[in-house]
């Protein structure tokens, strides 16, 4: 049996079984990061995510700069996604001793325009031999123990948003994409959310990994999803993976009050796009009309 | 210029040139773990170590099993070296999606064997798809503040020390050593080292840090120098890569109750190979009939 035939969600269930993790671990594998326990008041979120050539990116169409900028701007997204603050970050690389030491300038000015952006310490790396460039960078971010936001939190009722837009991020906003950290920071301090994720492969996929963590069901309002310009068409921004963008939920009560928050909300767009149902209904796209789809774990992923 | 041209010293040189780093790191890229305030008596430390097939392994002479073992026991022997405990670890994995199954497997529960025997949580990963292997591995140590083990305090006059013996692990115990955890730990608490480093490439090389980042000299006494059985030569042993072993010095009264303290001590062997000499002396390697020859930053290195 080949890797590709019980696919990347399986094949991460199956590594990941049966951990042993001591009681310092609040949260192991499953969400945007690992929570393990810092001080009284915070917790330590720790990501890594791996950047491979012609897999991630070309170099044919990215340039250095932006190569390095997604691989910290990937990690970054996960540590938004908790409600956390990036602190430090390691950076291993495997890069081919053929290239221009100017290629390995590019991609390390990219990952420190990024950090120093946010405040992030580069702490420490690894460099080897690579015939593909390989970038993964590990960050050790913190949050606050009331800010936690993770994908179990949903509840029937709740309302479902998600900032910007989405699809067809491939043309171009995949390389050069701002990190929700400081929106998902506001987010969690001043307003409450129930559960959050960013879209990694797609908003389709990413809902239904909130879905089946909190044991919920959803419905997606198809009209009120925001496409970005670039997106080909509906069903293909749903899956299209690498939007970085946020995707949350907050009780009726809490979103009623975030939505009048008018000036103190966020300058960043967020819009309602569905609702937390029961579980048994199951996760499905209503369209204006009234008709009704069933969605699934439909995205992009690597296997 | 390649990356080949400026080798792989000054490429991390270059690339770590004046990085923004905050108060709370005490220690940033240039040891075998950053360093960073953790609690009022820890520090947290964080290394990472990034395997690439045929770099570092062939999948013809490693078990899936070994290069996983390999993957963790490197960045635990990191954590070793500084004096701490490896608590928890992310794992980025790049295969190839026509791999079989039972090679990830493999790959997996060599990781888990090793994280299990020194109580490391394997707390998140990341997977993709990638034509060679490459597993990345993050460890998130804690060593207490005053256990801490660096390489820049060696100082004139202190004895130099080595674990087991060096040479020719890549016939074999590259890919099955077991890192050094419990003596370093042993070490820092019951004893004091001045500096210590994992040999990772090479004693000469690795000596060469300990002295560079200590301002000192460094004379090693060729005859006492623990060759192992797959050791081809001393030049070779003195450059293999790999050798995982703790490379430290203490100071002759540190070093004099060490020596004592025989039940007390530590099982694994521990040769007095050396002493730290002031900076004028530089570093040379003495033979028993007096003669003396130059060492230097020599070693396995990536390009």
């Amino acid at each position: 049996m080949q890797i590709r035939d019980i696919g990347e969600i399986k094949l991460i269930q199956r590594l990941t079984k049966n951990l042993r993790l001591d009681r310092t671990v609040i949260k192991g594998p499953g969400d945007d990061a690992a929570v393990i326990e810092w001080t009284r008041d915070k917790y330590m979120l720790l990501t890594c995510d791996m950047l491979v050539e012609d897999v991630h990116f070309s170099r044919k169409r990215a340039t250095p700069f932006e190569i390095g900028w997604k691989a910290l701007g990937r990690s970054l997204s996960d540590i938004a996604a908790m409600g956390g603050i990036p602190r430090y970050a390691v950076v291993s690389a495997g890069i081919d001793p053929a290239l221009r030491v100017s290629v390995a300038d590019g991609i390390f000015k990219g990952i420190r325009s990024l950090a120093d952006k946010f405040g992030v310490n580069i702490v420490g790396g690894d460099v080897t031999a690579s015939k593909k460039i390989v970038i993964d960078i590990t960050v050790v971010g913190e949050a606050g123990k009331k800010a936690l936001a993770t994908r179990s939190g949903a509840r029937p009722g709740d309302l479902i948003f998600v900032t910007g837009s989405v699809g067809g991020s491939i043309k171009g906003r995949h390389l050069n994409f701002i990190p929700r950290v400081n929106e998902a920071r506001r987010l969690v301090t001043r307003f409450k959310v129930s559960s959050m994720i960013d879209i990694t492969d797609g908003l389709e996929l990413d809902l239904w990994r909130i879905v089946k963590a909190s044991g919920v069901g959803a419905k997606v309002f198809k009209d009120a999803v925001p496409l970005s310009k670039a997106a080909v068409s509906f069903d293909r921004a749903m899956r299209d993976g690498e939007d970085f963008e946020l995707l949350f939920t907050m009780s009726k009560a809490d979103a009623g009050r975030f939505l009048r928050a008018k000036p103190g909300r966020i300058k960043t767009p967020v819009t309602y796009i569905g609702q937390i149902m029961p579980k048994k209904y199951g996760y499905r796209l209503a369209s204006a009309s009234g008709e009704e789809k069933r969605l699934g774990a439909e995205g992009y992923l690597h296997f």
